[in-house]
This record gives C-alpha cells, structure tokens and sequence, in this order.
C-alpha cells in the first residue's frame, strides 16, 4: 500500500508545496490581457516543468491564442484511463486599489515587501490572484502526482493531463484542440477541481454545472449622438429602444421572457430538491455576505434551486450615451448590452439564440437598427450521483478533509466539460476545493491553506481509489 | 449714419473676424470637466480682453464655478437699456474618434498640422466644438460691437453684456449671480443668439424655448460585481431593473407615463399650429439629415411640434457592469443613467423632479438601493411676436441676411433666459446664427462662415434698430 507512505511525505512537504504554489501564483498570466502573452508562456512552462520533473511524459502546443499542455502517465492496459483538466490563465486583477495586498508577489521570502506590506501568506490563507481559480486548486493535484512519483513510480492510473491558457476568456481554442487531440485524451472519467466546496471544512462532489449562453446586443437609431433639446421627442432613442427590450425579457414572476426558453428545461426531481433542502445553506448569511437589501429570482425555487438548477438571463453589462460627470444633453446615437444566460441539462445555447434573436426580430421598434453577437456557448453538465467514479471521489474526499462530502451543483460554466463528455467519452467528475468566499474573479482573491492541503491529500487518494475501478 | 460705414468696415474685417475667432475656439473650456478649469479660465480672460479692448467698461466676476463677465457701455438716459447674454464654456468633445479633425486646434495657420489633417477651416464652415455653441455666435456680436466702437465710439444703445461658464452644465451659478447683479443686469431687451436658423440662408427669430429638468438616477444591489454564474438567478440585477424602471416612463402612444406630468402643459393653440405646420419642413430632408430609420415620438403632433412645443423624457446615458470587448460574466452591483425632460410652458422643473422621484419610489423593486440627484432645472420660455423689439430683431436679421425671417421655437434650454424675464424684466429676442446641422453636442460641430458674417452684420444693424425704440 503506497498511499499512506505518500500522505506522509505530502504532510512533510508542506512548507514547500506552499513555497512552490506562490511562485506559481506570482506570475501575472493575465488571458483577458494582451501584454501579459509572455507571462502566460512562463506560467505555462512553470506547470510543464513541475509536470515534466515529476516523470510524466509533457509537451507544450501551440494554439491559437495561449499553449495547451498534455502530459500523460501510463499504468497499464487494465487500469482505468484519467483525464486531469486545469488552467493557468487567470482574470484581470483590477480594480487594484481595492487588493489589500499585491495580487502578484515575486520575491515572497525575500525579506523585501513588494509595495509596502506585501505578506501573501497571512491569516491561514494565500493571497494573489490566481491563487484559488485555479492554479492553488491544479498545484494540488501536481503535488500529490509527485508524491505518486516519488514513493510509487506514478499513480495506478492511466493519466492525461490537459492545461490550457485561456479558460478566464471562455477557452476559445480549447474545444478545436480537445477534438484534435481526442485519441491522446480519450478518457474514462475527467477529473476538474475549478470549483467549490460547500463551505469551509464541507467538501462537496458536484453533479451539475449550468451552461452558457453569451451575447452582446448593439442599439442604433441616427448616425450620430444628437443634441437632446434640438431633437428630443422626435427621433427614435437606442437607449430608451435597449431598456423597453430588456424590461421584456422577464415576466413578474421572476422566469425568463423567451420564446420556448423552458421547452427543455429537465425538471427537478423531488428526490433532489429535497437533498438540496437538507444541505447547509442559510439565506440570511449568505445575503449578508452579499450585502444586498433582498434576494431575487423565480419565484417557487429556493435560492440554491435558482443558483445551480435553474436557468436564468442576466444583464452582464449596459452601455450608451453621456456616461461621464455631469449633465450633457444628448440623445445617444447607440446603446449596447452585454447579456447572458446560464442553462440547464438540454437547453442548447443555439436554441437560445435563436429565441433571443426571435425576440429582437419582434419586441424592438422600427426605428432602430440592432445586431446579436454571439461571444459563447456551451450546455450544462449533470453526472449521475450513484456513478462508480462519483462514489470513488467521496471517498478521496473522506480521507483529505476528514469529513463527509455533500452533492452540490455549480451555477458557473466550464465550458470544456461538456466536450469530454460528448467528444472524449470521459464522465466528469467534479471536485473543487475552492470556497465561494475565497473571491475569485474579485479582489482580495485568496486559497486557504487547510483548502490546500486537504486538496492535496484527496488528490493523492482520488488516483488509489479510481484505480480499484479498473 | 454710422451702420453703412460699420458694415463696410465690418466686410473688410472678414479674414481677421475668422482668425480671432479659430483663436477663442481653440481653447477646451469644456464646463463638464473638472481638469479643464484652466482653460475655463483662458476662454474666459480672452472674452474679457476682447471686450475691454474695443471699449467696453469690463469686469471679471468670480463665481462659486467658473468666472462671468459684465461688461457694459452707456449711451445715454433716451436710450434703451440691451442686455447681451452668451457663454464662453462648451460640450465635452467625446467620442473623439468621430472626428474628422480635432475639436480644438490651437496652431491654426502656423503651417503644423495637429493629428495629421487638422485644417479647422473647410467646405465654408469652421469645425471645431464651440464654433457654434456658442462662442462663434457670441463672437458675431463682439465683432460688430468693436466695429460700433471703432465708427461711432459704440452702439447707440445702454448694453450690458452678460458672458458666462456654466451654459453647459446647466448654468449652476448663474441663477444666484443675476439675482446678486439685478442692478447692474436690468434692461429691457435680452438678447440672446444660442440657437438656430430654419434653415441655411432662412434668419428666424425664436420665441419659445423647452425647459430643461435632468436627473441621474443610479442604482445598486450587491456591494460587488458578482460571478453571474455562481449568483445569477438569485441576486438582484441593478442593470435590468434599471431598464425596467426606464421602459415604465413612456406609454404606447409615446407620451410621458410620469404622475401628473402633462398636467401644467399649455396646449398648442390652432393658430400656432397652423403657423408652424406653415414653416418649410421636411420630415424626409430632417431623416436624411440624421441617418435614422424613421422618426418617433408623442402620437398626434407633428415632427416641429415634438422638437418644439411638446414636453420629453429621454435616456441621455445609460451604464452598469462590464462595457468593455468580449465576455465578462459578472452580476452588476450598480447601473446608472442620465435622464431628462424637456419642458413647456407652465411645467416647473421641481414638480418633474417631485414625479421622477415618485415614480422611483412606487415602481423600482424592493431589492435594489436607489438615488437620484439633480443636475439642472430650468423653466420653458416663450415671447409674444408682436412685440417691438422682436420686430426689430426681423429688421436687423433681413439686413444681415437679405432673406425675410421666420418665427420658430427651439427645442433646446438656455436656463438663465427665464431669469432674464422675471428677474431683470427683460424680454428675451432669441436671434440664432446657428443651423441645426451644425452638429451642436455632437462629433464634427461646425459654424457656416456665412452664418458667422450674417451674424455680424445682424447685430450691426440691431443695436441700431433697438436705439429707434428708446
């Protein structure tokens, strides 16, 4: 038995597991950002190194935007295939003023503060960006790999692992590359750890993750902004037209306003709305952590219903006219609108767009123009809860946080998991060891070291108990 | 007779009269704009200048904004008391981009081209923010005035020349400083070219203006932006009950769905309507002139009766979340936007602003914060056509451009010109040089140089025709 030689090594290694994970996180790979190109290349080749060391087999593609790189273990004919995916690009940092600490620290350990008071490593949790979503979470799995390596010549399973570059700007080369690449990563089960537990010291296995539709609508009436009091009340208003759509694309009761837009919606079960009933969940904190007056959504669904089982429309961004100090008197030329919808199991993006483009085609005036950009797409995600791989990372997660995981779903899209699904064959199995608190995407972004650790150790177990499937 | 020998000195002037005035418009006294204070300041000082130069008794005033000018020049007890009123501060140029040369260009003539082709001068027009709004309709009469000066040791008439900083901004100071100032200001007449012609080569005399209520409203729910995937559905949307909010402020048939709002409006009497329906107009010229698809507005007025006489509400910006290219998949924790209301007679600004905020209160969701703050208010205006000194306005204008003029109304706000009637008793002679093509507020703003000379000579010829009625 290599496992508990393995967890005991891990336990030793922590100070420097820590030490490595904030060398990773210092480097600003910035996808949304085209000056940060290099820093992504030495992101990537941080990961392909740590990869490459530990004894797998690694390589680095090019892609259209950012490198991909597939590194892969072989254990044998008769042990089961694994699909390991993880990312290295993270999101723009700003706004910066609000970080407490530099969201990129180079010289940790240096003695130098790195803009004053630049400790990343403070209250049982490392600070930067980066280092939850998704390079703290990836380092946990590299980590265990390597103890793997160290004690037992590499896990008991047949391994692909795949990091890509640019999944905080949708991975827009990454399901050509998937498909590509299909026989390389042909897998039983694909394992991502880009999400969350159910809170702190609760980890949680999650069987859904809800789609994406995303698209940018573009408003315009007279060729150019015009003086409000020279033409006001006569010529047609895009912001005004934007707004009067928007206000249709919701009815009272909270559901969205789209032609056919719950024709394949798959209903909760009873069974799963009464497991989602009995998990941990208080409204009240969660609002408080929010700092809104109220919640809101469709009505006859919980807020966790509404979060992770329900599809939904949000305005994402909304733009036109005078948006500076002051007064100025115009009638804005163009508006836009940036809006999204997250889907659930069998809604299929391009029928969303269809409707929405149907509801353009009907709701807007005459006297405007519009246009419907698409940005993304990909459908939701459910995994049977009784499935042997979802059994087997319960039981990972028993042995690395010392605690009985729960059944969540994610309201968030990671877009590729729906093609190892359909194109790779591979079951996703969802295992995140982030915290909703940890604010990704957000300031202040942070991983907390029991997170890490814990993470690491069901890494090392995950590899031993999906081997038994085999 | 002087005003033969002023028109002849003043069509020897022509090349010199551009060149001062390329110089004014040069400056960015952009009022909106707190880091242009500076320039304020210059635009300002070369006003004063220009007026203490040809002999007028000058002073620069501090305000709690930026600084106005009194400027004045006696002829004697018999003769009529003409207040002058116009502004030196202009529109922010944005968007740059739309452009075809710089809205200010500072080295005119020196042979240096500023971003390439920067020739403010072409097509028999001078482009440049300003060149028509308002400094190159002020400059039509600080010309003729000098040519007065210089002939005859000035007009035949009491002037008070009222110049000020803040027109742009809503005139925030200039309400307290007429009050403060009602001695020195009070006359019979007040003139005031800040609006249009009918039409190139058709001179007009306004005798309505709108008013003018604007108000941001800005919302907000969560304290941050939130990750749309994890709290859509369930958090509330600041930018969608905003559009929600705005698409309840007009009804089906274009009017204005705000309490009460159409209440203290004074109806168009047959007559006027008849008057105006008169006017050569083309709603399909006016369609062209704009690039819009169709026109819009209140049902059952013509297209000048909406942009005249008719009251509004329009969205003058509207902005909340991510603006910037591509996907972003955040919750907004605040949208904004720019409204206002142009008003009619017997309208007042306070009880729009009394409706605004009711309506906010009774239809935007409990789950959203809400302000709204008050950027400007401003009664509607309007003067009897038969009045002597609006009859002597029509003499001057068929002087100054050989054509005979028409009666309009303006659609657009030139606050203080209430104040000018019920505080200093003065009747406003609304005399614009301008055309409604010359892109006021927008990219390109531009005077026609035989807009800027017909101005010229119009005021040449009017403070002659208003000495005949002292």
């Amino acid at each position: 038995m290599a496992l508990p030689e393995i967890l005991e090594l891990l336990e030793q290694r922590r100070e420097q597991h820590l030490a490595e994970l904030v060398e990773w996180t210092a480097i600003p790979s910035i996808s949304a950002q085209a000056q940060h190109a290099g820093d992504l290349r030495r992101a990537c080749d941080w990961a392909a190194d740590y990869c490459h060391a530990m004894g797998l087999e690694t390589e680095i593609h090019p892609t259209a935007g950012h490198p991909a790189i597939i590194a892969r273990h072989d254990a044998g004919a008769r042990a089961p295939t694994v699909l390991l995916y993880g990312h290295y690009d993270v999101q723009p940092p700003e706004p910066l003023e609000l970080w407490e600490s530099p969201p990129f620290i180079d010289n940790w350990g240096s003695g130098e503060a790195v803009g004053g008071n630049a400790e990343p490593v403070r209250d049982g949790a490392l600070y930067g960006r980066g280092a939850s979503d998704n390079k703290g979470q990836l380092f946990a799995h590299l980590a265990a790999l390597r103890g793997w390596f160290e004690v037992a010549g590499g896990p008991p399973v047949n391994l692909r692992l795949l990091i890509e570059g640019e999944e905080e700007i949708g991975s827009p080369s990454l399901g050509e590359f998937v498909a590509t690449h299909a026989d390389e990563l042909r897998a039983e089960w694909g394992v991502v750890s880009d999400g969350p537990m159910l809170a702190p010291g609760m980890p949680a296995v999650s069987y859904g993750l809800r789609g994406l539709a995303y698209f940018q609508l573009d408003i315009s009436a007279a060729s150019a902004d015009l003086h409000s009091g020279t033409h006001g009340g006569a010529v047609p208003n895009p912001a005004t037209a934007l707004a009067e759509f928007i206000a249709t694309l919701h009815n009272p009761d909270g559901s969205v306003n789209l032609p056919r837009f719950y024709d394949d919606v798959t209903p909760l079960e009873t069974a799963e709305r009464e497991a989602l009933a009995a998990l941990e969940f208080s409204d009240d904190e969660y609002l408080k952590g929010l700092g809104a007056p109220t919640l809101a959504g469709e009505e006859g669904y919980t807020t966790l219903e509404r979060r992770w089982a329900r599809p939904t429309l949000e305005v994402n961004g909304i733009w036109g006219g005078y948006t500076g100090e002051g007064a100025k008197t115009v009638l804005p030329a163009r508006a836009s609108a940036k809006l999204s919808c997250r889907l659930v199991p069998r809604q299929e993006p391009a029928a969303i767009e269809a409707a929405l483009r149907r509801a353009c085609a009907e709701r807007l005036p005459v006297g405007v123009r519009w246009t419907l950009r698409v940005f993304a797409g990909a459908p939701a995600v459910l995994t049977p809860t009784d499935s042997p791989g979802v059994q087997a990372a319960m039981h990972a997660l028993r042995t690395g946080f010392g605690a009985e995981p729960a059944f969540i779903r994610e309201g968030g899209t990671i877009p590729v998991v729906a093609d190892f699904q359909s194109v790779l064959g591979a079951q996703p199995l969802l295992i995140g060891f982030a915290l909703a608190e940890d604010m990704p995407h957000s300031p202040n972004e942070h991983f907390r070291l029991d997170c890490l650790y814990g993470g690491i150790r069901t890494s090392a177990a995950l590899w031993d108990e999906l081997a038994r499937l085999g």
